[in-house]
């Protein structure tokens, strides 16, 4: 009944025995809660949210539906394990490209340890969070049915820069994302631009966050799916998901600008590749190597 | 003709023969160079701001008119000392209100050393920058020909919680800022309100911010001025300016997100005091204490 999602990018992932979540066929997503304090805080993070009348309805598209917890048997085969039970979001999607960015230029919460922040400092400084207010955990986007998803390996995307960065987001939506050649940006109009793209969507998302008093995110990701086979018959359907609310503090009352900075980071740079369509072919018959 | 500057409300000081900025009577403002590259590197930002193109008109204003640097006779006596030359911004300006605001939620920049970024982590984790995404770094506002300004000591201000600060945005704008009842908030819609007030400058600032990919200006400041004697001739003329560039970095390609979180965080406090001009007083009269 239970299996393995195919297009987790980013995360712990349940294979080998190890703890991970697992998806039915109805539908549903069933991430294992952690051991720590983190599994309670993310379960008491959508409670309150799925019950707060002060989220407006149009903001609600951008997080998970959520069905609350279930035991489940642990994908670890160490027994019945309780899990957060929440909508499968690629449900349905024929070879969906997803990518998983990990929001904020600091990834620690204010109240958590010094050993803790040590720790994310760290990473975030490795990484390109505190330059560019956000890195990439993860990516998968489908090339062809002969050679499949180009999905670099974890430590690749870990060890990417600033530049790697610019270059995924540009190979994310072309044609030819493995090719060594600049990627050809095929696809940026139809899934970053437009009414309802992933920009429109961004966008939606910042004028909230330039508001909303509710919540720190600390740590979230926005993921970015979308649907090449068909895209031509206008079925990409482009989304924009907020996921991993371990670190969520509420009701601080000022907003959360730490993710509201990365978000304008990331719309700034998808923003570019939305206005100058041509840029990547431009390069490409130019010869010109990326910076 | 040197004088120490009267209104000052962070920084260093040139009193009891120590070195700070001194001002003329022709509207100058001096500041003397730091000895190490700090020195150096904001001299380097105001030559190269001064005359890049990229940089729109309308976002000059925001900035202190640079006059170059100058060999200037020491306040602490030890000779001639080299000194930043800009404009003068409190000139002409009788008892005017002044807020010093330190922006984004981390001070340090990223290539400093760890030593560096341990020091300026702990002031940004002991401060509001952290939560808030800027910290109050000195104020002071008039009140009354009686009472002259209501200056908080500076070990209060380096104190200053959330609610301080949000306390403090309201008193800056307020007839009784000294006062044990709640502040009144007389001013805000003269100061902070109106088609050219701080808010609609700093909203100003924020678009540039959301574009600009020249410049990263790790720990600047926001200064926030306007005149309390003689608004109700519409002469309050408030003004955002950004001043201390010691720290900027240049064309790392991708916008400031660390100050535009910060910046959309005042903004929000700002707009929630203008939106709400009864508020401070219906507080008041209902004897509701500040949150």
């Amino acid at each position: 009944m239970f299996k393995v999602p195919d297009h987790q990018v980013a995360g712990h992932r349940a294979q080998d025995g190890k703890l991970g979540p697992v998806i039915d066929d109805a539908g549903r997503f069933y991430k294992p809660l952690q051991n720590d304090e983190r599994g309670s805080k993310e379960v008491a993070f959508y409670e309150s949210f799925s019950s707060n009348t002060r989220v407006p309805d149009h903001i609600r598209r951008f997080f998970p539906v959520f069905h609350g917890t279930q035991l489940v048997e642990a994908s670890d085969g160490s027994g019945s394990h309780p899990h957060l039970v929440m909508q499968d979001l690629t449900l349905n999607r024929l070879n969906p490209s997803v990518m998983d960015i990990k929001m904020g230029s600091r990834t620690w919460y204010p109240q958590a340890s010094m050993k803790y922040i040590e720790k994310c400092l760290k990473k975030d400084r490795d990484s390109t969070s505190v330059h560019l207010g956000f890195r990439i955990s993860g990516l998968q986007t489908y090339e062809s049915k002969k050679s499949g998803f180009w999905k670099p390996a974890k430590k690749t995307v870990q060890s990417f820069t600033v530049n790697d960065v610019k270059s995924s987001l540009r190979k994310y939506v072309s044609s030819n994302p493995s090719s060594k050649t600049e990627p050809d940006c095929l696809f940026a109009s139809i899934v970053y631009g437009g009414s309802d793209g992933i920009l429109a969507q961004l966008l939606e998302l910042k004028a909230w966050f330039e508001n909303q008093t509710i919540y720190q995110f600390s740590s979230c990701s926005v993921l970015m799916i979308y649907g090449k086979e068909g895209s031509e018959a206008g079925s990409s359907h482009p989304e924009v998901k907020l996921v991993d609310f371990a670190h969520v503090v509420e009701d601080e009352g000022i907003i959360d600008h730490n993710l509201l900075g990365g978000l304008c980071s990331l719309i700034k740079l998808v923003s570019d590749i939305v206005n100058s369509p041509g840029e990547c072919v431009k390069r490409r018959f130019a010869g010109i190597r990326e910076e």
